[in-house]
C-alpha cells in the first residue's frame, strides 16, 4: 500500500558554494521504513537550489562556484534589481540556471543515487543563511 | 487513500518573459480537496520552460530575461537551426538551461512555496503563443 | 488503486552528444499496463544530464552542444579538477545547468509529451559510456 510522508530540512549554510545534504536526506528516508518509492527535495528560496555533483574530489565544488562565479558577475551593471547588495540579482540568475527541486527514486530501501553523486544545497548567497527544504517521500514498504 | 488528479493549464504569453501562474495553478490545487500531496508541472513546449522566482520586485524578471539575452544571443551565427528566425534557436538553449517541469509539495493545503516564491511560465520566443502545461497532483485529504 | 513500477534502463552513447530515449522510455512505461500518472527519469551520473528537446531538425542538437562548448570550454584554466582530462570539470557544469531527473505526466495511456518533445540522454564527456537510467512510474490503469 502507497503511503507519503512530509518534514521540512534546516540547512545551515557558511555563504556561497556547496553544502551536503545527502546524510540527513538518506537518515529521514530510512526512518519512514519505506523501501521503494520516490523522494522529492523542494528548496524554498529563490537565492539558493538544490544540486546533485560529485561527492569525492572537494575542487568539483570549489570549480563549480568559480565558474558560476565568472557566468554570472556580481555588482554586473546590467541589473536593476540590487536591493540586498551586488550578489542579490546574481543569486536568482543562479536559481534560474540550477534546479530548485530534485526527485530521486528509493531502490530497495536505498535512494537510488550513482556511487559518486551527493545531494548539495548550493547556498547563492554571500553570507551564511538558514534555509528550508521540504521533503516529500511517496513509497511502500515492500517491493514494488 | 492516495489519490491523483490531472489538468492541463493554457496560458497565453505576451512574447518573450516571464508571466506568473501562481494563482490558476492554486486554486486548481485548492479544488482537489487534497491537502498534503505533491504537486507536478510539466511545460509540453522546446521554447518555454518552468521557473520559480522572486514574486516582488518585478525588476528580477527583466533583469533575468535581460542576463539570459546576453548569454544565448538572438541571430548567433554559431546556430544551423533558424527555421522560425533568430530567437528560434536560442528559445531551445535557454529551455535546456532552466526547467521543463517543476515539483512542489503540498503541505496543509497549501503549496509549499516560500514567502517570496512564485511560479512562472518563462515564454523564451518573441512573439505571444498559446502554451499547454499539464498538472498532475498526487495526496491525500487528510494529513501524511 | 495506485500502483508504482521501478527499472533501470541502460544508455550506451558514442561519446558527447544527445541521445534520444523516447522510444524505450515509453515502450516500458506502455508495458507497465498503467494509463493515468507521473514518470520520473533520474541519471545516476554526474557528468550526464537529461532533457527535453526538439526532435525534428537534428540541428537542433548539435547546435544545443556548440553552445555548452563555448560557454563551457574543454581545459578551462578556472578549473582545478581535471583527473580525468579536460572534459572532465566541463561535463559537471553542464550536468549542473541542466536537469539530472525528468517527471512526465501520464495521460490516457502516453507521456503528456508536446508534439515536437523527445527525451534525450545528454552525454557531456567525449568518449563513450554505458550510462545508467532509473525510472519510476506511479499511476492506475484506469482515468484519473
Amino acid at each position: 500500500m502507497l503511503r507519503q510522508h512530509q518534514t521540512t530540512l534546516h540547512v545551515d549554510t557558511r555563504g556561497r558554494g556547496l553544502a551536503e545534504i545527502t546524510r540527513p536526506v538518506s537518515e529521514w528516508v530510512a526512518q519512514s521504513g519505506l523501501r521503494e518509492g520516490l523522494l522529492t527535495l523542494f528548496v524554498r528560496h529563490t537565492s539558493a537550489s538544490l544540486v546533485i555533483q560529485e561527492n569525492a574530489d572537494p575542487d568539483v565544488r570549489g570549480d563549480l562556484d568559480r565558474f558560476f562565479a565568472r557566468l554570472v558577475p556580481d555588482g554586473d551593471p546590467l541589473f536593476r534589481h540590487q536591493d540586498e547588495g551586488p550578489d542579490d540579482m546574481p543569486a536568482h540568475v543562479r536559481a534560474a540556471l540550477t534546479a530548485v527541486q530534485l526527485s530521486i527514486p528509493l531502490t530497495h530501501g536505498r535512494l537510488a543515487l550513482g556511487t559518486w553523486q551527493g545531494i548539495y544545497l548550493w547556498e547563492h548567497r554571500t553570507r551564511p543563511h538558514r534555509r528550508e527544504v521540504v521533503a516529500h517521500l511517496l513509497g511502500e514498504p515492500g517491493p514494488a
